[in-house]
Formats: structure tokens, C-alpha cells, sequence
């Protein structure tokens, strides 16, 4: 597929009977965060106990008695998402080690841009790494702490780490909930009852009935035990920016932020959109489905309606993954097909949400006019992506990035549309509420369309990125 | 679900290297017609070849080399629906058996309304039956027949089964596709080149790149061999009479019936439905995803736009299916979710496309008051079901439908909505481009709103089920 | 493995509230006669339940639920011996078919000589065969019979089948035991407290702490219904000619036959082999396990003892039976190893209970010599088989049986042994107690030694088997 | 299963283009030592690579392309013996560890007497452990050296562990192996063309072809490199004392220990035993298979024979290991069986290896008497059990051992036969070739029956077990 994708969904609940379950239900309504595994660590005041597996959380945690092997008042959830490679449970989260002061258990939604660095520090130690992932170097450097307490065990290995991350930890007595210092990953604060909840999004605990809260603060850490929640926080104070990708297509559009559901955001990009590019067509179709709340509000600005000239097959999921050589040889959508006798002969507006390689647009664009379409004209709701990122979103090379080795009108005749137009940088922020940028402290992590990277990413080497450093507000942390 | 099932897709092709392969594209376009299980049988000239297995076509024929152990220029296919039971991979189709004229292979969309009956007769002569599914009784049947031909053998078969079927055959030496004299199933034909294809739904022929020739007509067989099609009409000729629950929501969007796509039908629906019950609200919600067209058609006959007020969570499939106690005892959405801050304080009307038992609109309409709605009209794109079907359509016991049981009013109470209305029957004849329905011979399949059976159902037990007598326009086939 | 084969072993128990558990334990105790599969059938006075699995008794019935999954007081079992082919579930017995006079269920230990030509006409009359197996034949027969009890359906059927078998049958009242007119395959009648039992051997009685009643006699129907067993004797009378191989090698050293253990049959082999060609030698060595009671004979008789020189290795079983080509490639003996340090420098008397290929007798012979052996004598307790079998024991084409292609001499030079004897036919009846074998009527079914066959093969092409002629003892049966 | 059970047979070879595959080989050759779980370990040069699975080497090692997932000149493999627990895929050896200096492979039999008390030393400095193996300990204690090479780091590590150990190890350009300073457990080199092998007994040399070079010393490293051959002694100098189990039934009979084979010394064991005891009965009957050489050399000694009294099922394997509590209440004897006409009302002499618990010859004395016998006289082919090991023999706890809990006479009582006889411990060292045990230094670890341990097991609390502490010629190593 021709999308970023996101690098998982955090949950966790304290103090709960149904604690397992309850978490089962959160991992599911954050589903589409990560696709690849789900685990779940419990406690019972004893013991933790721990299920990890390949696949979907539905397929996983409602058969035969997984949940029965979960018993205990406090979980922590994960899902992963899609990566290449079989056979990777042992990479599957939450982890789990046994520190000589107990337990302890992480489930990571994020990316350290210091983390092999760190690791090969540890590594030299004597330190024995069991994962390829970056969560288990945040584990070792707990383990390694010789601070008494764990709390200050997490802070001192906060101080080493980089990146964006939303951590969820539990230990025998306590749930922790952590934001990176500019609070680029997301986590919430719930409550079901006297049950505290954290998750990645709001979505999930509306599955579960709980109530928002507030969000997790960035930089901060929130201390959940018996005697209720505790706010630390340990990094000098910086602004807010959050990844506006949250915002533009990982979020789940009933969930909220600040207020105001995701659906609402995009149909404001696409209201935004249609301000500044509007062209008169025949018919305003989406891609379905990432494209349709954007289409409702470009069809709103332009008072006409959206029509389903794309039909997506919803049995497509992970099959058809790994097409055999045969069927691949046919050049089939699999995943997409054309309302032929409604597009016949009509001039088009394409609307999606976003433009990565451009192997989806292609392939769309393409059976559009084998269909019959008159004119294609393309608009996306959001900015081209022009840099990668390096703090939990998995962007292909710089080089594979459409509007990085392109120019518009490459893009235009790469595409074969008509016409294409992006929403502006500007209006994106305005659509946000905001006047304009903030060139200085911008408002959100929005590097993949500008540049302009939060913080250093140290692990890459420098001349395998362009990186637009003359724009670079980046700020190394813990320093 | 609480959705009507349909009872499976078939596919074949004749004459091309690439048959099984092809077969499986086929399959996939047509998984929205069942999702059990699904197979494919192949044959090379010497010998026959057979895959059928549980689950989705592209999680079981895009694997390893399931496409190679199925050589062979022709081949035909089929996707069951689900059902209860476990292990019932011998009830997957096609079937296969040995003649002493050669092997056959059979694949059958529908259902025979004298199968107990036939089965009881053969059973006693020294039949036996391996199966559960009442396809095995036509296989049966061919078995028995006296006539040399296997086309005079299959001939002598139809003449004695009743009830809904479109049937694609496979021998050593050709490919047959029949339909039912009324055409309750449909079956079409079209062509990749010099290959003939047979498929329930033109979606099968789009994704191959395949052209429609034109449906197989009611009462008809069409024999496909190396020399051609040659066209077979056995039966009395009656008026086709298809089942209306393909426009409704069997077929897929993108499917042409009579050149214009289902889509396009179910938009009037909604059009239509505007006309007979608009009511001012502040917003349009469909019931996603099979309320979406209606509610596009409702919208744009009204002025207005669409609003995802409730989003889907495209996880389910399958998973959840069996949720554990703990899990259902939550009572949670795991399908549906609320958009919150977009329909709080807000008069909705929603739309679905046809009303079953009201299971899911109860806990959707639910979900939509704790949400904050202030108000919720249903409109339903149907008229309201109130008896089963036998042909092919897999429908709840009369007792369980909701319209069957309750009057309008009781139905709005039950569900808790302001106002409700349905599409009236004559609504929907108008949306279709008939001034009415034609009450002797009526255009379509539509006894599950009016009582009124194409065939009378002589497996069913009379007082099982309360049929409109009077309304009654059967006919006993084959006499 | 160069060895003979039993077409498996079959168990029934009548009447008693744990019927399925012990038939498992039964097959457990028959789990020599075949390995590829096992199957139960149970019955609970009002449904019948079947469970078939790939693999062994104990892999497979001790797990989980599946006996909780075969209620009833009646049950029948089989176990299925090894060959070619994957996905054979379907040819797992016990077969059942639900006759328009009820469920019958069967299981099968033998070979029908004429199965191919029944089935050529069934098939031809419009019977449809699932499976390849000829116990299916049986079944569609009684099917077919226009009798009206089971009884006579059954009888209806025997009459047109030939060759070699045990059946137990089971239906809704009855539990039948049957042995063909010459008793060529095994079958006895056990009882435990109130319970009647049917299985291949005493064995299988003693597992579960039956007593031994007597054994199903040649041509015999056993029909136990509650109220007791009843005999028919449908066909005309002739001697019983028992299967000699079961004394030589299929049956279980501690099962009895005519009131001696099989272990002991195999010791008076041995014995008489001494007798008829002892060599004077440094070490008696069996081939394990095979070997060994003949071995143990052998050194009776000659007051010596037997060494074990050859090792076997228990973890081959089922494992390394399709080795990879680079494996292979060693030429490595996975299952046997040479006590080196024992057997250098020492004259070796080598004892195996029969000779079929010859390739592993080869590979032990060329170790023994490797590892230091002086010289080898290879003593065989059993006369050299000639001709292939068509009654239920599994042997090479004739052309593979090393004592068909070569003269003794020519089968010394190829296994390279220095002198080589086999136990002579007049030694083999002797050692059984008779003074010598009766030419008109043998005492025992020794086709494979003598071409001297009891049943006229008629599936058989003539011209592939030089069947000893002017020997020919055989007769039609039910004729 | 009432025997004492190995922990585990390792293999190793280095500078062979075959090395996985004759690694498979070898662990095939050693799947007596342990049947749980099987893996192996390869490197070519720029990778290693890791295959480890539950169950046989047979059933795991020959199937689809697990051999070519394991490229490379050099390997390691182990075999797990089978302990309680599922899910323990994470706990089967060999173990690998990214060190900076490069990877380590290593494959452990034996077990350390401290590996408790290290374990919670590195864990409170912050090494993350992730199985519950005592052979973890080892690779942390070598990650953690701050020695430069990795000879030295292992004979750091080496000083630090105390018990009884055979190892191989490898790392990128070497393959090494260890035993422990008093060889309890045991380890061979061998030599196949240039490529030298290491394992844990000469059957595994055998299966390949290798030949047998010389055992790896007492705290002896052999280092092998492209280079030969390079031992080193890091320890002081003590007298080989290796485990008697080994002798008397933990390796393989064809396995030679200082040139004669292992059936040789359970023959001598069992001559011993009738110049000790003998008894004149009627039939002299080896509890099968591990009672047969003792058996044999009885027999020899009284010039009689061996008799098949007693018949094993060969497919008992892993199966029936979890008999479900239906099949258990039939006390059923699913392992052995009794050739009934052989034994009745004959006297008869059982002969078996070693008494542990007692729980199985309990069962077989009881068959014996039902199944005819006059009188049962029990005779032991080793010394009494009455002390646990903690060297890598998984023995019961001490109250569970018939001879730690029972007199001589209260044995024979509970065991219900005539009379019973142990070998005595001088017979044991005897038949071994000594005049007698030397007290001060035994020459064999025979604490089990003597009470006197080779080494202190410090892991071990002390009021749990009744050390022999006047016997004790304990020695803490390393100090």
C-alpha cells in the first residue's frame, strides 16, 4: 500500500478487574495503528503474565481462554504494525524483564533517532540485546540504572534517549504513561470508574466507556498507583509539536483532538482545499476510504455532493498480500474498482488525502480513464511530502517520496491527470485555526512537508538525506 | 449481522492457460457473495484438479502453490457464504464426481426448494449422499439419469429439481452455465479474448479485463465448447422474474444489471425515498458502508451532503465473531463507533438500505442518543421484509423479522426513533423505471416484501410458515 | 522400510458407556497393523459421530476432547496402514453412509480382489465414489441391496465380493463381526463383564482387560445385538486357510493364536531353522526387533545366546522418512548402528524373519563388515517369498521380491554374505505342528511362498503375474 | 516414565561445506539425550544462523528447507531432554549473543550447582534475562568479562561456574568445546577427512563416518580453528570422575567409553549381578528394551537364555503422555504388555537396570502375576538410588527414590515379589575393572548411590536434601 504508516498503538489500564479484557478492546479500537502483532502484560499482584502474537487482536485475543491467562487488576497493551520479515514474535511488544527490584513491562508507540548509538554502547557493556527493536535499548537502560527507585530508573534513561515516543510501563506497582519532551507521539489520559486508562487515542477508551481525561503532556511522565496519579516532569519545558500526521490520516477519524473529532480536521483540509483550487467538474469522487471525509468537505465548499466512483473491496485486508508471481503478472487492482457506467464520459475530481510514492494515484487515475473518464483533475489534502521521518512514522526513502524527486507538473505528467493541486502549507495551519506558521516554534512536527526537524536525528547518516538544514529548529534533548 | 446472506458466487472459464489463476480473481471480485470457504476445480485434458479450503480466496489461492497444483486451460470456481458449523470443508464447492462418462464438476449459486424431498427418493435407491448441501442431490440426479450425453443427463436433472440456482458445470470437454426458468440468480457471460467466462456479476469479468457479452437468460443453458457457444432452452418459457435483493445490496456497487451500475440503483432508492419521507434534520448519516449510495441519492435529492457520523471499524471480519462472555458482556460496539462532537446536540436522519431483524439499527441508534443526538429519523431504502425466501437468499425464521412481526408504529417504538419510513413497493418499481408493478407477472423476485413466491416451496412444512396465499403467482416447474 | 505390510487393524465394542475410549485403547494395541491413520465411529442411540485422523491412536485420540466428542455405548475403530499420497483424510475408515434404514458404519482389514470390477459397474448405474478405497465398494453394494433388513443388504453384498477381510460393522442396533469364507484375515471375539468386543487380535482384548472368547470363524457372520450374539454362516462351507504371514510377522509377539502367543510360533521357527542349517559361528546376532524371537530359537536350539550387534534407533519412527536429498546423499543408515567393539573380528550367524526387497539386509550386511565382522551367515525363519499377494498384505511388484528375480546363489552374491539359508516350507509347517503341508487343501494361506492362491485374483492383468499355475488351488466364491 | 533422564547431547563441527546437515545427523545419533526440543546453529563466515524447534531432530531437521536456512561451514546443535511446561521454544539451546567483539553461539549438557546464586549477582547489576536456563548464566557471565579475547572471557566465565558441564561453543572463527574440571558430563572429538567434530558420545561420530580421536579431558578447552587443534587446562589439575549413569544407561549401547562399547559394561553389569544372586527359576525376562543387555549378560553367566516375557509397545513415544483422566482410570499398561502362555506358572527371574521411583516395576510385577506367574524375583543391574544429582541428571526428590525412603525388605514388600537383589556397589566397580571403589578418589561421580558429591551444590538448600556429609570428597572448583 502507498501509505505512511505508523509505528503502533500504546494502551493500558490500572486497577480493574476485566483489566485484560478491557485492554483487548482498547488494542482493538486501535487497530488500525499496527497490524502486524498485539500483546498484552498483566499483573495480579504476584505474577506477570504475558501474550504476544502474530495478527489482529480480534483474531488473537477473543478465542479459547487467552484472556483467561491474563488474570490480574493492571495491563498494558500494544499493537505493531506491518514490517517486512517472518517470524517476528520475539519482536512483538509489551516487554518484559526481570529487574532485581521486579518486573517490569514497556509496550512503545514511537521511534529513537539515538537508539543504535545507545545500543552499541550497551552492547560493549556486556549488555545482551534479544530484539532488533529500539524499545528493548530503553529496557537495557533501565536494567542498568543504578538509581534505587524505578521511577528514577525511567528518568535516567529518558535523559539518553531521542526521538518521539509515547510509553506506556507497568511495574508491580504502578502504571506509567510517558511523552517524548515535544510530545510528537500521543497519549491520553482516561478514566473508567476509579480505574485510571491511557491510550494512544480517544477512540479507545469510548470502546470501553471510559472518559477522556486530558492528554499526557509533553515531557511529561504520569505516575498512576493506588493512591492515584502523579505528574513529573523532568525535561527543560519546550512548546507542544505534535506529528500533524495524527491529524491528516494515522488518527482514527472519531477520535478526538482538542476538542473536536479527526473527520472534523480532514473536512476542513478538504474545505480548505476547495477554496484554493477548486475547478469546475462533472463529479467529485474520493478515494475511497482515506479521501471521503476530505471529499465531504470539498463537496460542502462547493455546494454539490461526492459520488462513489472508486468501490474499494473490503476483502482485500492482508490478503492478496503476497500475490504470486501469476497474478501479479495480470496488473490487477486487487483493491480498487471503477463504477464504470457513472464516471463514463464525466470530467473528475480526485480527492485524496495525501500523496506518498504515487503508485496508488497511478493505478487509480489510470483505470479512471480506461473507464471512460473525461479529465482527471487530482487534489490532495494535504502538503507534498518531501523528507522522511525518523520518530515513529515509516516513510519510504527520500528518494521513492514523489514530491522530492519531482516538480508539480513532473508530478502532473508522472500521474497523467489533468490538473493537480496540494493543499498550501499555510493552508493547512489555517484550516487548523492557525493564522499562519509559527517559523520559529512551529505548532506541529510537519518536517516531512518542510524540513524542519524537531530534533537531530543522530543514527542517520548525514548524506543519506537532504535535509533542509538552513530551516532546522531541532533541539537535542536531555542535554 | 444482521443482514440478509446471500448463498454464494460461481465462476468458470474456458480455453485459457491462465484458467485457475483467472478463476481466483474472479472468486475475489466476488467474495462480497460468501465468505466461508471457497475452491476451484481445473482441468487439464486428463485430469481433474481440486483446492477447496475454508476462509477468503486471496488469504487460500495467492499462497505458495495452491495456483500450481490446479493446471489446466479450463476451470470454474465458487465462494460459499458462512454458516454455522465447524470443519465443513466437504461442503465447499465445486463438487466433484467420477461418472462412468468422464468427471463433472459442479458450482451453484442458490437453492432448491424440493432438494429434501429428491434426497429422500435417491437415498432410498442406493444414493449416497456425502454431503449436507443440496448441490450433491443435482449431482445426484446426473448420476442416475439414463441418457447417454451428459447434457441429456443434465437436462433430466433440471427437469426435476425447483427453486432459485445459477449453476456453472465443467466436463472434460466443456463449460455450462444454466439459470432457473425465472432467473431468480443471476449468471453472466463474457470474454477475455477468445475465452469464454461465466460469472455471477459483470464486477468477476471487470477484473480480469474480461468484456460482458450478456447475461444468460431465465430457463436457459449455455454450452460452451472448443467449436463455441451453443444455447440450450429446456423449460416452458416463462418471464424472468430476478431476485430484487441483487440490486439492494447482493450485487456490488460496481456491478452492471440491465447497463447501469447497482450503485446507480441504489442511489434512486435513496432518491426516491427522499421524495416519499424527507424530514428536515441537521444532518445525513448513513449507516456505513451498506447505507452509503441511498444516503448519497437522499442527499442530493434534499440539497445536501452526507455526514460520517458513524464510522466503521474495518478490523471486524471475522474476528469478534465469537467474542468470549467477558467481552459480550461489556455489550460493546466492536463494528460501529460514534463520531461524537459531529452529531452532539444535532437531528439526524439515518439511512440503511434495508431493515432485517433491527438488531444492529437498535444499538446503533442507541449509540447515536448516548452520543448526544437530539434527535434520529430512520429511513430505510426497502420496503419492509416480512417473509423468507427459499431460493437462494438465507433469511431469518418469519418470527424473527421485524416487519413480520410488528406494525410500523411497534417497529418505531422498538428502535426507539422519532419518526421511521420505509421506501414503498411501489417506490421502488418506480425507481427502477417500471410505472408499477405488474401484479400478475410481477419484474422481479420480491415474494420477502409481498408474499408473493415465483415457486412453490414444497420442502417447507406450511405451517412453518404464514405465506400469502392469495398473492400467490408459483408455478411448478418442469410440468 | 523393506518390509511386508498389513492393510490394517479393526476394533468394535458393544454395549458399554466408555465405548470410545476403549476402542482407542484397542487401536492403540493394533497400532503395528497400520500407521497412517485412525478412525472411530460412535454411536449414542440416536446420532453417530466420527472422528478420522492422520497418525497414530495416541497422537490423536488422548488429546483434548476428541473422546469427549463420540459418545454412545458402540463404537468401531481402525487403524490405517502407510502409503503413497497426502490429504488421504478422506480414505481414513471407519466409512459411514446414511442409508434410508439408518447410519451404517464399517471398518475394513483385508483386500477385495474384485473391488474394481464392482466398482466399474456401480459407477456405471450412477453410484458416486468418494474415496479410492475398496471397502467403498462394500458400502455402495449394501446401499444398493433391495433386501430390507441390514442383515440380508449386507449378505446381498458379500456375495459379490472376493478376496480377503475382516469387517466390523456398526449400525443403529447391531454390531457386526465378519470374516471371509477362507478366515483369511483375522478376527476374535472378546468379552468384558457384559460387553462383546470384535478386534484383529488377542491384543487388543487384553489392553482393556477382556477375555478372550473365541475367534470369528471363516465364513462366519457374528450379529451382537442386546440380546446376544448370533452366527451366520451364509456361504458354502470350506477349510479355514489363515493368512501365515500374521504368525510370521504381522501379528503382536504376545497375541494368541490357537492358544499360543505369536512369540512363540516365532521361536519354533527358529528353532527349526537351527535345525535345518545351523553353522557354527562366534555370535548369533538378530536384525532388532524383527529378529529376535527367531534368534532367540535359534540360540535355544543351538545352546548359545544371542548379542546385540545391531542397534536400533527408537526416534526414527515416522521422522527422517522423507529425508532431504543432501541427507540421503550420505548414505546414512538412520535406523540401525553396529556394536563395533563387539562384533571385530567375529564369525556372525545374522537372523531376520524374512526377506522381501533384500535392501535392508544389503545395508546391515555391508555395516557389519565395515565395522570388522569376519564373515556373515545370513539365516532367514521363513521360506523366500516369490509372489505378490492381492488379500490385505501390501507386497512389492513380483519383480522386486528378490527371491522371484534370483536363484539362492544369485541372492547370496547380491547381499554378500558368505552362506545364506532360509527356512524351508516343510520346516514351516513342521514347526506349526504338521507333519507336512496338505497340497489340495493347505492349512494356510502361503501364496506368497508357493503361487498357490486361495482366491482367483480377477482385478489382476494375467500377463503381469506369473502365478504358479498348475498349483492353483483357488475357487470362486458365492458361486 | 520412571527412569532418571539426561539433560541434553550436543554436537558440533567446524570447516565442513555439510555442517548443518551432518549436525542434524549427529543430533539424530543423540536423540536418546533429550527429546524435547532440538536446534542448531551455523555460521558462514558473515552470519549465523538459528533453527530451533519442539520436538525430534527427525521431525524437524529432514522437512522443506530448514538444512538450507542454515548455510555455512561450521555448526552447533543441541538436544533438549523433555521438562514440564509449554510454550518453552525461548529455553532450547544453542543460545545466541551479539557481543561487541562479535557473535557467540553455545549449546550446554550439564548443569551448574550455582547458577542460582550468579544469576541474581548479574541481574542486580542489570543484565536482562530471558529464559530460566542455567546455561543463560554462562553467556551473560562472558558478555560481561572485560577480558579483550574471547577464549579469555570464557575461562573467566569458566572460574566463576561450578558443576558439571560439557560445552560447544562457537563464535566467528572458532569452534570450541569444555568439559568440567571433574568430566562428569562427557564430550568426544572426532575427525571427518580435515574437519574435526565434537560430541557427546561416539555414536554421533558413527552416524557421519568420523572417527573417534580421543575425549575431551577433564577441565580441558579444545580450541579448533583453521588453524587445528589447540588445548587448554585453566584449571588445577583433579582426577576424571564422569557420571556412572552414563555407563549405566544414559548412553547409547553402541557408544564406546575407553574402547568397549556400553552394551559390553551393562553385559558385565548383569554377569556381576548373577555371580552376586543368582536364582534358579524357569524363564530369565528383561524388562524391555532397557533391561535387555543386563539380561543377556545374566543369561550368559547361568548358561540359559533370555525370554520375551514382557513385549514393548514401539508406539508409545510422546504419545499417551497426556492421557485424558477417562483412559488413566483404566490403570491401563499402555507401554508394556505380557506374552501370557509364555510366563504362566513359571518362576521367572525380571531383570531391569536401576530402580528409581519403583512406580513402573510395581506395574510390571503386577502384570506378571496376573497374567500366570508363579513367582517374580526382581534383580537390579546397579546399586540402590538414594541421593539426587545436581550434575545434569534430572533425578526425583530424595522422598520420591524407593531406596532413600525403604529398607532393602520394605522394597521387596511394596514391589510385591519373592525376592529382590541390587548389584552392589563393589560389584559395580568390579565388573568396571577396579578391585575396588577408591574412597578418597572415586573414580566415577556415584553420589547417587553413595552419597559422596564431587562438587558442593551451593544452589541447594541445605535441610532440603540428607547429604552423606561423612562421605563428602566435595571440592569448590575454581577457588
Amino acid at each position: 500500500m502507498d501509505r505512511l504508516k505508523e509505528e503502533c498503538g500504546v494502551f493500558g489500564i490500572f486497577d480493574n478487574k476485566d483489566s485484560a479484557a478491557l485492554t483487548a478492546l482498547g488494542l482493538h479500537a486501535l487497530q488500525h495503528r499496527g497490524q502486524e502483532g498485539c500483546g498484552i502484560v498483566s499483573f495480579d499482584g504476584k505474577n506477570f503474565y504475558s501474550e504476544r502474537r502474530l495478527g489482529l487482536v480480534g483474531d488473537n485475543f477473543t478465542k479459547g481462554k487467552v484472556l483467561e491467562r491474563l488474570p490480574g487488576n493492571s495491563a498494558i497493551g500494544h499493537n505493531r504494525y506491518s514490517t517486512m520479515g517472518n517470524n517476528l514474535i520475539k519482536n512483538i511488544q509489551p516487554f518484559f524483564a526481570d529487574l532485581h527490584t521486579g518486573g517490569i513491562s514497556i509496550a512503545h508507540n514511537g521511534n529513537l533517532s539515538n537508539a543504535k548509538f545507545l545500543k552499541k554502547k550497551l552492547v560493549k557493556e556486556g549488555s545482551i540485546f534479544q530484539t532488533t527493536s529500539d524499545t528493548e535499548t530503553i529496557v537495557q537502560l533501565i536494567a542498568k540504572s543504578k538509581r534505587a527507585k524505578i521511577v528514577d530508573k525511567i528518568i535516567d534513561s529518558l535523559f539518553q534517549i531521542e526521538g518521539g515516543y509515547a510509553l506506556t510501563i507497568l511495574t508491580e506497582k504502578k502504571l506509567i504513561g510517558i511523552r517524548d519532551p515535544f510530545g510528537i507521539r500521543p497519549l491520553v489520559i482516561g478514566k473508567l470508574k476509579n480505574s485510571f486508562v491511557l491510550a494512544s487515542e480517544t477512540c479507545a477508551l469510548d470502546i470501553i466507556g471510559a472518559k477522556f481525561v486530558r492528554q499526557v503532556n509533553n515531557g511529561e511522565i504520569v505516575v498512576i498507583t493506588e493512591n492515584g496519579l502523579e505528574s513529573i516532569k523532568p525535561f527543560r519545558k519546550v512548546k507542544e509539536r505534535p506529528c500533524i500526521f495524527e491529524y491528516i490520516y494515522f488518527a482514527r477519524p472519531d477520535s478526538l483532538i482538542d476538542k473536536i473529532s479527526v473527520y472534523e480536521y480532514r473536512k476542513k483540509f478538504g474545505i480548505e482545499l476547495a477554496k484554493e483550487s477548486n475547478i469546475d467538474c462533472d463529479l467529485i469522487v474520493p478515494v475511497p476510504d482515506s479521501g471521503v471525509p476530505a471529499a465531504i468537505g470539498y463537496a460542502e465548499q462547493v455546494k454539490s455532493n461526492i459520488e462513489l466512483g472508486i468501490i474499494r473491496n473490503h476483502y482485500v485486508g492482508r490478503t492478496f498480500i503476497e500475490p504470486t508471481q501469476k497474478i501479479r503478472s495480470f496488473g490487477v487492482k486487487l483493491k480498487h474498482s471503477i463504477n464504470k457506467t457513472l464516471i463514463e464520459n464525466k470530467s473528475i475530481v480526485l480527492i485524496d488525502d495525501s500523496l506518498v510514492r504515487g503508485t496508488t494515484s497511478l493505478k487509480i487515475v489510470k483505470m479512471l480513464y480506461e473507464s471512460g473518464a473525461k479529465e482527471v483533475h487530482l487534489r490532495v489534502a494535504s502538503p507534498p511530502i518531501k523528507y522522511p521521518d525518523f520518530y515513529g512514522v515509516d516513510t519510504p526513502n527520500q528518494n521513492e517520496l514523489l514530491a522530492s524527486k519531482f516538480s508539480l507538473e513532473e508530478i502532473r505528467k508522472f500521474l497523467n491527470v489533468k490538473t493537480i493541486k496540494f493543499l498550501s502549507i499555510e493552508g493547512l495551519y489555517k484550516s487548523m485555526g492557525y493564522a499562519k506558521r509559527n517559523k520559529l516554534y512551529p505548532e506541529f512536527s510537519d518536517h516531512c512537508f518542510t524540513g524542519d526537524y524537531p530534533v537531530k536525528p543522530i543514527d542517520v547518516d548525514n548524506k543519506d538525506i537532504n535535509i533542509n538544514k538552513d530551516n532546522l529548529s531541532s533541539l537535542i534533548l536531555g542535554s
